[in-house]
């Protein structure tokens, strides 16, 4: 696993293609053809589910051309691999955009702000977005905009506030737009729309304890360990494909209170783990599940 | 922690209580007044349940008395504790008897037999019981008695066969009856005959893939942690109270034959962490929880 | 384990005392005769060591008489323990006053600022003081006055900046004094001055890689995992008795620069997770080693 | 990760080599040509060192011909990979042969032969040599020849001891020498004979605790994690690469027996995880560190 800095610059190819012999000779005999040190590479292959993925790294200061002809010369080779493949080409130094949607738990968009701060992942927040007022100075104060968007009591009349948000979303046209212990259902419809984008930290070790409270659920069912659970957002609720989880250990000691607040430092950790390998693209789905090349 | 020896005899006493003010003052008076140094000591205030909790091991030698004698003396102080109130009091040089259950997975088996014979753990193992008679082999060449048991196909004609266990168990008269991967649903009658002393490892982190075949339900919903979970035996399918969980990280590579496979380390660990502590009496279990002195 | 709020006040006794028969029934006898309803106990008895360590939280609403009544009526009690006896009397819901030393690396210092803003810990940071000028902004983003001290090259002139340092930290007179990747030793003078409060971070699992450049030494090693450590300081560099150690897995494709990205997430975690018992009065210390009742 | 079945037999390429363009592409047109359908394969460039590392699973079903044309038309394109590269290609049904030294401490020696007799492990264990004759009895058991070496009390009379005990190891010409808790240290020159071969445990998270009794240094520094450190023997004390590394928590209850008793578990884990990569041929060796594809 590496960072990308500037003096540290990659051109990253991930791809996922129905799997058959010559994959990895066709895309390597087209690097080093065009002269591309890889620095990086891992390769899949979904046996059951004839799938093949890889991700491959090449240091941009070996490559005489750049990443636009680079993706140019690489679309001839995609072709031939045949219906159904999907890939991408980036440059690693490219700061991605990411919008955040928060509710009143602020643990998460300290630690993201923070990171961001410090130049610990390779992103701008372009934007806070809150159904509660609580979170805009902390956001305020990073310089970053936050906008508070009051969601009604009643569920069905949120219509209007989800469109409000999707607006202060897509204005920005972001990489990432994460909840960020975002508090409200998405409608299907945004899933949809920002499927693949829209990534949750879900404050339990899925599938155990979908949806509401699960603190208290684990606090019920007298549970050993607690976790989280970072996925992408699917109109199924908690049941999106998993990047990332992680648990810890809590013992009778622990009451509710004692895990929501043990809680928030692996919440925050896996979400921050989840999104840096979507942002650098490390994380390929396919179905319900993901690769995660990390 | 510590394990008893022969140079360390300790008595252990663990208590369950309604919560008041002055039951540690009366406990640990009681001990004071017997001469008792208290060399391990533990409490747990359940303060939504009301309930208390306490393990105090003492070093045997520190006392004027016998076991017996300890016990005749603490019932008057427990008597005064209030209805509800349910004590032990053990010797942990005792070495506990112990029945297995099993199917054909060995991984268990063969940890279990391995810690006995190096005296890992403060038990005999009485006996092995088997729905197959693959095990066979390794029982008896640890000296422990091997029974086959044939299980008809037809789950309605499976009474005489649980009839049989029973019967080859409760010979022994065991402190633990541990289902070490074995593979029959207790009927409900045997749960409730052997409440509290009927230990299982299920190969999920519960709540997590009831039931049958969890590693393959952890593959099709793509986690990326997999774990096993002791825990004593209820009528209602793996949720009995909780004795002890862990986790081991899979990732995108790993299909079913590998988690199987990893997750055998994880069983068999967890297993024998909740049977040590069983069977040094650090458990006290409340309603459908545990409460763990580790 | 508990965080203390203003509706669950609770009065913590913490002790160290040569271990002997009959302490615990004095100390809780005295707690019973006060009506105090004992809510959080944990003993130790170190038998090599001859020590007894004890931590009681009791329910200050359980009791009608105050903090400052509470230790005069125990001061009795001590005294009969014997001498060497230390012990502290605490209301859980005093906020302890901390001050932080940084030197470049934010990721520490954002935590923590985080962490006192959202109230996770029980602590008012007075004032950061650091020997660079990069965080300064951050901190006074959160109210917190920040204090710049530069440090002359040659050690041995850096005598005056110590002293300026120490000023700045005893002027709040603090239950703790944080090294938050502070990268200058502290004089031997001063870690007898803060001898017990002042709590380092390093970033190795101690005692691997002592002194410098610890991610270095590690990625030489080819280690597996590396970690962090948190521990009061002492005169000897990197041997002050230890408070709490975590690691994570690293691979043949971690590179430096990736063990520091990576680290970082490890070493803030474990340096929140030592000051909380610090500040919660769950760390005795005895000789190099400590007592966590977590 | 997987395991090698029948059902599932693999050709298996690992190769360290000089870095430079195009390495990829040669050995993946190679693979292609032969018709090769590659099921795992792993990268590494280490940057610093200039060196590449790949590991390459093959289908052996479908290829038309057998691992000796295979490797023999794999021989030119080796060649052309420049000098110091090394290469191995292996079928992944072959099992490997494996001799263990052993002293008194039974552990490892019970959970290898365990995983040996349910073919968890690739492996055949073809003798047991012991420097005490405590392990004979689990040993012959399972149908494993045992030897005893005595060891005279004065090193510098071993000698003889060392030539026979190289003597009953290479008559079986081992893929692999198992330390497993062996307390005797290895001449250099037997180093030097079983280099890449020769696989220890050590009872620490090296570089921590070299040497004699580390669970007394532990306890003594009064870590909060204890470990275990799997590496290939050579002859510098404890230094050899290392292969794989686990820990466990300990608290200040934890005195040394409970270390002893607690790091038996993770000696056991840590030591068939590191045989289990050097057995399936994931472990490629450069300098003093490891390149571990699991």
């Amino acid at each position: 696993m590496s960072s990308p800095t500037l003096d540290d610059r990659r051109f990253v190819l991930s791809l996922g293609t129905p799997d058959r012999t010559g994959i990895v000779a066709a895309i390597s005999t087209f690097l080093a053809d065009a002269g591309a040190s890889i620095v990086e590479a891992a390769y899949h292959a979904d046996t059951a589910g004839g799938w093949f993925f890889t991700r491959q790294a090449v240091s941009a200061a070996s490559l005489p051309i750049g990443l636009d002809e680079l993706r140019r010369r690489f679309e001839p080779v995609a072709a031939e691999l045949g219906p159904g493949t999907e890939w991408r080409l980036e440059d690693s130094t490219d700061r991605k955009r990411v919008v955040l949607l928060v509710s009143r738990e602020g643990h998460c968009l300290h630690d993201l702000l923070g990171r961001a701060a410090s130049g610990d992942l390779p992103m701008d927040i372009c934007a806070v977005v809150g159904n509660h007022p609580d979170l805009e100075t902390v956001t305020t104060r990073h310089d970053v905009p936050f906008h508070y968007v009051p969601f009604p009591k009643d569920p069905a009349e949120r219509g209007p506030a989800f469109e409000e948000v999707r607006r202060l979303v897509d204005v920005h046209d972001p990489h990432a737009v994460v909840l960020a212990r975002f508090m409200q259902v998405l409608p299907a419809e945004l899933c949809e729309h920002w499927a693949g984008r829209a990534i949750n930290i879900h404050h339990s070790f899925l599938p155990s304890f979908v949806g509401a409270r699960p603190y208290h659920q684990a606090f019920s069912r007298g549970v050993k360990l607690i976790g989280a659970t970072c996925h992408y957002v699917t109109a199924e609720l908690d049941a999106g494909p998993i990047i990332e989880q992680d648990v810890i250990r809590v013992d009778h000691t622990d009451e509710v209170p004692d895990m929501v607040r043990r809680g928030r430092d692996i919440e925050k950790l896996v979400l921050a783990r989840g999104l840096r390998w979507h942002l650098e693209d490390r994380v390929l789905v396919h179905g319900r599940k993901t690769v995660v090349f990390d």
